[in-house]
């Protein structure tokens, strides 16, 4: 099947699905969302709400990056400040999947489910992908977007029905449907970024300060490994400290990991043999931070490790 | 001044300072106290007892690879087996401070105080250097070795005075003269470790379960760069977790840093650019160790970073 063909069969069968009815999705500013709302405006119009939730845990300036590339292609997205919502359920947990449930429960049971229900929708389009299927079959992952794969009936628990249009594909496929759609290259290209966000790139407890940190250092390894090839790249905050010397004086600084892919589908992965000189940039400028100064570089493969450290 | 000419200068100041008394010292198995250790029978001979305390925080085979130089210079080695009070110290802490004080009162109140008052001895050699004295007074580490440079008065507090024959030299010059007090390459070249040993290579609370995982992830690093030129390697344990899959289930594993440093003296140092192909090989030996599942490099200089953890 082609591409053009398989957005066809999509576009129909959420038609059908959806018959007269409303469906809202949620935009996360990944490429899966993003097909997800392409083919769904393509398949329902004005009938499908767009909704971009603000989680706090995005990375810097995404809100109005989403805004502008779907505005660009006249797809209205409604943006909802949600940040101290997420904030005050992620206060004290530290267990990864304490907060991957703070985040999910937060979005599904309180401020997308109340949209939601709002709405008058009777459908909910969602992006998840065969991978995060296969991986939650597999007990590696709890994925967020999966409820009928953890036993939860979605129409009898939020009240309406879950499309998934991409079930069948994986990163590569959905990647290749994205510009196909015409979205653009930024979009179609764009490495993946979990639903959970950078609270799933903070080892110990999100906090709004603890976020600032993550979301600069993301900011400093994106801008100096856009050049790179590689499938998927970020910055990680961990918890322990180490000791350091600042301005002659002992101090007792935060540690960030950088770490940097090659996958093809993000099954398994292996860590990139970058450019040394790029490497000690990316130190320098990450322990110019206020608080950081450790910067370390994730060799490991997938598996033993995940690509995310929580 | 010759390496030669300074040697002959500390054998006649210990000499004199000792006069007809006993003087003791104690043999970590770096660099300093070796040639303290040699300097000091040169200058007493049988009046100079030498001790080497396993303090259950030594690299693998540590103890017997002591016994071993010193036994073939024709020096004795009393090895005194300490690993219990050690253990018993450490139980519980997690700050740096409180980690490297327990270790250094539990050695110096504890272990080795103990000896040295049973020994007769008036006089303590020390291996403290340049660079220990430098840091203590900046503030960046509080060196076990320096009771002096904290106000603590050793004959008042322990019962016996402290020379300290390398304390103008720094790591490079110390080198020098071991190799001319006759000390094997090995020993000269051994790269330096720090007095409260393994207790530095671990973040969070020191255990015997710790201890071995910290070694075995040492005895790696140790091996496959032995071959490298760099002033200093390790492995570090840190006290986060990540997430990771092995045999295809999800677990949640330790974390082990390796650190690889250019240095002159340990003022400053660089992070080594090393080859990937080894970084890899380390990389999947130190995730073969039960628990570990993550393996970083730390790229940070010093400073910001020193180059312990702790």
């Amino acid at each position: 099947m082609t591409n053009q063909a398989f957005v066809e069969g999509q576009v129909a069968c959420i038609r059908e699905s959806v018959g007269g009815a409303l469906a809202i999705n949620a935009l996360s500013g990944g490429v899966d969302s993003a097909v997800v709302t392409v083919i769904g405006h393509r398949a329902l119009g004005d009938r499908l709400k767009t909704i971009f939730v603000d989680n706090a845990l995005m990375r810097e300036g995404e809100p109005a990056r989403v805004a502008q590339v779907f505005g660009g292609m006249g797809i209205p997205v409604q943006i909802v400040d949600a940040r101290r919502e997420f904030l005050d359920a992620l206060r004290g947990l530290t267990d990864p999947e304490d907060k991957r449930n703070a985040v999910t429960s937060t979005f599904y049971k309180q401020v997308f489910g109340k949209i939601v229900r709002e709405s008058g929708a009777t459908h909910l389009l969602h992006g998840t992908i065969l991978t995060d299927i296969e991986e939650t079959v597999d007990g590696i992952k709890r994925q967020h977007n999966i409820l009928e794969q953890l036993g939860i009936d979605p129409e009898k628990e939020y009240g309406y029905r879950v499309l998934e249009p991409l079930k069948t594909l994986r990163k590569d496929s959905v990647r290749a449907v994205a510009r196909v759609v015409g979205l653009p290259a930024d979009v179609s290209d764009r490495m993946p970024f979990p639903g959970p966000a950078l609270a799933t790139r903070i080892v110990g407890e999100v906090t709004a300060e603890r976020l600032e940190t993550v979301r600069r250092a993301t900011a400093i390894v994106e801008e100096e490994l856009a050049g790179t090839e590689a499938f998927q790249y970020m910055a990680v905050l961990l918890n322990d400290k180490a000791t350091g010397i600042r301005g002659g004086r002992r101090e007792f600084g935060q540690i960030v990991v950088v770490r940097c892919l090659h996958s093809v589908d993000a099954r398994t992965a292996t860590s990139v043999d970058l450019n040394w000189a790029v490497l000690h940039t990316i130190c320098d400028r990450i322990t110019a931070i206020p608080g950081v100064n450790r910067c370390l570089y994730d060799i490991t493969p997938k598996p033993p490790a995940t690509i995310e450290y929580v």
